[in-house]
């Protein structure tokens, strides 16, 4: 596969969706073949399962039920969008994923990390991401910032209590630490320009120096 | 939990919901307090995941997606049916369980019986079966009893090729000899009334040893 793959990971309210969809914009400006994209993404196997997992109904979920869905839903959509992209030498960018479950379901739920990276290394085999740029931004800050903003709409992890935003951060913490040559925080407390700003160049020297080994 | 977790296994067509209904209702005439169960079995949760796996449009599900969903509808059932019943010391008949995912995916699907083995460990945790009778028929032998059954409808596995179903054949074989204490053979090319006879037996057996050794 000669693309690149990097994803985005934080917790809720730190501006990945936005920051993304900048940072795409302006490396397409570059010239680059650039996708941006999500779980479930549009995958038609994949919306399904996530349209289980979000039901507000499902109350009785078991936390290894949902992890195990999440990285069904995960496989589906790295086999359908990811890996066609990178076999055809794109640069895919992705709005959270493998770190995401280790954060939330391994450690914040208290599954363990290990054991959700167990299943996930299952799911995503040797297609781990090149990259990822973890938006480091104070938990309080983050959901601050997410009741400013009235037009987004409040989902079901929004609403969990803060103990749960910290011991997210304090599991995205940790992950940081395991995998220190993959994941680069990025401090996200700043104004957003100037994150934004961090992230494309962050980007772009992964890339300047991926393309200098290849030369 | 005081309860004993027995799971019935097997190619198609080896007859396991019939003895499994049959020698349920001889053991209830013991006196015993027997639940038959089979994933999803009517747990909300479980039933809309294997919606997905089964839905003939899915043509497109990878492999690792199904068995990841199939992990997570045995959880969530395990979570809701087994657990509860064990704990209330129920004799718990599972038609199916951890071993038909490392038979169907792990083997005869390729990928790998120790890999989906994890996976399922992730979803099962300590609550393994006590005692697994597995079914032991001639994979011909047992499509032609199925073909013969103009009532039973015929679903998507029952239609793959011969050679899948010599393949599962294989992948159970080898499992029996990973697991020896649990998992029983029992020869179901004989007249049905014989094999559930030995079903009967090996359940009893167990039972009587598993007493004396509570006693």
């Amino acid at each position: 596969m000669t693309g690149h793959f990097i994803t985005m990971e934080g917790g809720e309210g730190a501006g990945k969706t936005t920051i993304l969809h900048r940072v795409s914009k302006r490396l397409q400006e570059l010239g680059l073949d650039v996708i941006t994209t999500r779980e479930p993404g549009g995958i038609e196997i994949s919306e399904q399962i996530r349209h289980i997992i979000l039901d507000p109904a499902q109350t009785a979920m078991d936390g290894r039920t949902e992890a195990l869905l999440y990285a069904a839903a995960r496989r589906q959509h790295l086999v359908e969008r990811v890996i066609p992209a990178l076999e055809q030498g794109k640069l895919v960018l992705c709005d959270r994923f493998i770190d995401s479950s280790l954060a939330y379901q391994g450690y914040a739920r208290g599954l363990g990390i290990d054991e959700v990276f167990a299943i996930n290394e299952f799911a995503v085999q040797d297609c781990m991401p090149n990259l990822t740029l973890l938006l480091d931004i104070e938990p309080r800050e983050g959901l601050n910032r997410i009741s400013a903003n009235k037009e987004r709409e409040q989902n079901r992890l929004d609403l969990e209590k803060m103990t749960f935003h910290e011991q997210v951060y304090e599991g995205y913490n940790l992950i940081a630490k395991q995998f220190p040559k993959r994941i680069h925080r990025i401090n996200a407390n700043d104004h957003i320009d100037e994150v934004e700003q961090a992230v494309y160049e962050n980007i772009t020297h992964y890339l300047k120096n991926n393309e200098r080994r290849e030369g």
